[in-house]
């Protein structure tokens, strides 16, 4: 039997695990699952008589090693910082390794060794960054193949609460790590190309300067651009491409409700509240008011972000109840965001029930024989319940799929890479549509920003 | 003779040198200048029989060494990273050192050796800080030496363009580091507390959180808050106190316009622009504008900051030419911020026959014998041309008396110390008056933040 190894068994690795599983029969496979929690190893396993759970702290080098030294191939469902001491391991011993999580730059510094060696270490192969490339790199080629020039590529994704178990003001539940989502954009302005010019949008602004998609069946979306789009000019060989934007998905109004915490600095990590702990959820909103002996927390938000008595946003504050007297932070040496979280924990948790959602949506800009087309392409994914979750099914299948043609030999190119390659999306992309990853996808003629015609 | 070693003889050196050679004669000391540029050190040394100027490279740690060992005591007028190297020469030969600059950890990392050895490290003794801490601690220990108790402590100064030198809508000129006032408030929330209120203020907030001050004869002033006022419960022996704030001053309606530059991301200096060389001063604003084919830059500033048609505001931006085609930015890898210096620097440049002025209001509240009192107490020092700035002499004559006082042992305080003891502030502050540092003295009840009792 082939031995798969499969390091960390969180929420992400349910799919990927129930996918292996299923085929290790037919494929004569043996799925190794490590993890430092028992439980979270042996839950996955499910009894399954190909499966074996057992305790493995990746910081235990000799256990690790050894782990590792005994695999065919390792799957790492860690957090992306831990990858590294895995990669090195798989390169010493002659292993390949797949990821769901952008390639580090020590990562990258791997790729001659591994690329030497013949192994494959495939990375970014989960939805985002994963069947975004995967999909978008598809219909790129084909344009191209076609004799196509790309003008624009635009791409957002966004992890949402699908319709059937969305019940807040927000449109909103937190599918995936919500600490990320209170720190979402920090770090930098945003960066991207528009029709030839460089823009920048400071953190400050990001919230307030979206753009609407409409996908049928489903309505209106918004989306906030991410960080630094410019990157996949290289990555997607786009290198002179007047547009390229990508973005993060919410409903609509979500991004203008979410900057009342960016302005009042709500979401700032960078320091820590004093008796954080004792703080009441009107106390923490007062932090970041004016003083005054006699006007109400509530007078004070709404005069210094200038909203409107009828405001919608106000109801979606008041539903967040971050005006209770009572309720605590109860966090000690909490940061305002680790505090805002809590508060939003509260009312953005899944239930057992409860379904998420992920959404993907790809415009694709381009001149064929002297005419300017577009092609909008876009998948909606929704999670069958908190175990098998959208997120964990977009996540997983990629990683397995891809895990299993590099096993079977159908992946060969050697070296650190992300599922860019055609010989690597086709066949994938293809299992995926077999499991209902699918794109609708829709024509028209480009009409770039300027469809009017108008001004000067 | 004794040697006195004046390490630096930059733009805030004058007044500095000037104070020393004065007293040479009759107090019997050599004044050694030395700086990396010789015309700097000649110049400041102007040919005075008592005054020797060579080129010092600092780097160079033989001539560093050597011009320290053969000194009496020594003065670094150095920018602040550069004093630590000096400060451990001088422990290990026994020198005493001056210095205008912050406590940085280093240099107070050296407090109990500079202490064993009997040494005195003076710093913070410039303007501010420095003049700050002497003329408030002046006033604190007075309101406690009498039985008051401290309520209230609040901090301003500014350095600004003088009246007769004010042509601008801003009425701001550079008078110090443009460089440090584009990057002011960036780095973190500012924090401050109110009342026994904690309060936080994020970056992009700061401008448009500012409080009025009135001086008697120069009119009305703002203050946005500064970043870390709460370290000065410390400092000042304030820890209970109810409300502690500090912050910079400017001429009103500054800080409102400034805050287009925030809002826009024009300040910020973590990223580098794509041919930031050639590009105009109205290309560089549409980076930080959403891309049309149609719309004038003009028109998406207006509405993306919802700047009225009538506001002075827009007079500000265009009294600077930031939307001229033809001005290049001129500076290659420049980031938002040096960019923005560069068009800022077109316009806000003093002229050799210009003033500056430095501004510094405090205010005390205080209670005593059950009745809630208020002290303020301003200083506004013009300079007298572009040589002997305010700045320079209110940055110099503190370091200057100092440094005297301390080699004649009048002062003998050992350790890395500020100039918070009476015993330091007393004899400096008053020498300070005879050369025009003075004060102004305001009494009147304590109002606090709920003068009229109104609301509830």
């Amino acid at each position: 039997m082939r031995n798969i190894l499969i390091i960390g068994a969180g929420r992400s690795a349910t799919s990927l695990i129930q996918y292996i599983l299923d085929k290790s029969e037919e494929q004569d496979l043996l799925v190794t699952i490590g993890d430092i929690s028992i439980q979270n190893a042996k839950r996955l396993a499910g009894g399954h008589p190909n499966a074996e759970a057992y305790v493995l702290d990746i910081h235990n080098d000799q256990d690790r090693r050894n782990a590792i030294k005994d695999s065919d191939i390792v799957i790492s469902m860690l957090p992306a910082r831990y990858h590294i001491e895995v990669a090195r391991d798989c390169l010493e011993f002659g292993k390949n390794l797949v990821t769901a999580s952008y390639v580090s730059d020590e990562m990258q510094s791997l790729h001659r060794k591994v690329e030497a060696k013949g192994l494959v270490f495939m990375n970014e192969i989960g939805v985002d960054p994963g069947i975004d490339h995967m999909s978008a790199m598809q219909v790129i080629d084909r344009i191209r193949d076609g004799g196509g020039k790309m003008l624009m590529f635009e791409s957002f994704t966004g992890g949402l609460v699908a319709p059937e178990s969305d019940d807040n003001l927000w449109n909103y539940k937190f599918t995936w790590n919500p600490r990320n989502v209170v720190l979402a954009g920090q770090g930098g302005a945003a960066e991207f190309i528009q029709e030839g010019t460089y823009k920048y949008i400071p953190y400050h602004r990001l919230f307030r300067r979206t753009e609407f998609l409409e996908i049928e069946g489903y309505g209106r979306f918004e989306a906030y651009a991410n960080r630094n789009s410019l990157k996949y000019r290289k990555i997607y060989g786009l290198e002179d491409i007047l547009t390229l934007y990508r973005g993060t998905i919410r409903r609509v109004g979500f991004s203008k409700a979410w900057n009342i915490f960016v302005q009042l600095g709500m979401t700032d990590d960078s320091y820590i509240i004093p008796n954080s702990e004792e703080l009441s959820y009107r106390q923490f909103v007062n932090l970041f008011l004016p003083y005054s002996p006699t006007d109400s927390v509530e007078l004070k938000l709404r005069h210094n972000l200038k909203i409107d008595q009828d405001d919608l946003m106000w109801d979606k504050l008041v539903e967040l109840d971050i005006f209770n007297k009572q309720k605590k932070i109860g966090i000690k040496e909490a940061t305002p965001a680790m505090a805002l979280q809590k508060i939003l924990m509260d009312k953005w948790t899944l239930k057992e029930h409860e379904k998420d959602m992920i959404v993907m949506y790809h415009k694709f800009g381009y001149e064929l024989e002297g005419k300017k087309k577009q092609i909008d392409s876009y998948m909606v994914i929704k999670g069958e319940d908190q175990t098998y979750t959208a997120m964990a099914k977009t996540v997983g299948l990629p990683v397995a799929i891809a895990a299993l043609k590099i096993l079977n030999g159908e992946i060969t190119t050697p070296g650190v890479l992300r599922p860019i390659a055609k010989e690597i999306y086709e066949p994938i992309l293809k299992e995926l549509e077999e499991h209902g990853v699918t794109f609708n996808e829709h024509f028209a003629d480009y009409l770039g920003y300027n469809p009017e015609g108008v001004g000067g």
